[in-house]
């Protein structure tokens, strides 16, 4: 895979990928760590909530969104990081022998004037499971550097 | 502490809490699993970034706000979960060494009519450092169970 430049994230452009398993162990040991509510990280209380049975954090579950873009397209990328989310839902909670996979959309594109090397990428991603039930949606952006001959040349337009 | 129910959260609370210790371990342990960019897992990639240095996993700035607000009121509350976020920012990195704190301050509340037992707080939680410096703002809702004698009285008002 050559790597991903602002450029290269035209806007309507979808990647899908993922494959991550999801775990009790996982679930818990993460929950323990940063969100120890019962209905994570207890089986006997988290059967008897509302839940009927241990659920994963919702930051687990936007961690193993982002495990999965990393290994999708931003390892590949000139990724610079992420300003910020404009809109997450946890739609229905992620269960024990799940299997998740995410579909991105380019919905967007801006080039900042401030910055000439980078621009902002605004993505929708949407997890799901094995059976194509929707667990989380995500609209976020992303920072890119620009791919180098094309800077060179928007600079040479100034 | 007594239990907080949805009828503590009044509009206007602020609640402060924290006192989050962030080491270079934790941050590489973090984005090893879930956040592999180089900037995040790579001391000598990371000192030669844009960054200059280890910069933590917005996931995990994130991870750690949750465990705070865990540590902060969500364990002494009846708290449901959460159905997303509206806005998260992260205005600065979070780097080792650095200590975070939490300033929460509920915005909003309402009553849905399809679940007469609980209802939703919208609250915007501020991360910052030991510096005041602001690292991550969220804008989100939380899911808190009504207090059963005020939950009796609404329903025999109906």
């Amino acid at each position: 895979m050559s790597m991903l430049y602002w450029e290269d994230f035209t806007v309507g452009k979808i990647l899908e990928f993922g494959g991550y398993e999801v775990t009790e162990e996982e679930i818990i040991e993460y929950a323990t760590d940063f969100d120890p509510q019962p209905f994570h990280v207890d089986r006997d209380a988290a059967a008897e909530h509302y839940f009927g049975g241990i659920i994963a954090s919702g930051w687990h579950t936007g961690a193993m969104c982002m495990r999965m873009m990393v290994d999708g397209y931003l390892r590949d990328s000139a990724s610079m990081g992420s300003p910020g989310i404009e809109q997450l839902r946890w739609k229905e909670p992620v269960r024990p022998g799940e299997t998740l996979h995410v579909k991105a959309e380019v919905l967007d594109r801006s080039l900042p004037k401030s910055r000439p090397q980078l621009g902002f990428v605004k993505f929708t991603h949407t997890v799901f499971n094995q059976d194509g039930k929707v667990k989380m949606t995500m609209i976020s952006s992303g920072m890119f550097l620009r791919r180098p001959d094309g800077a060179v040349a928007t600079e040479a337009r100034q």
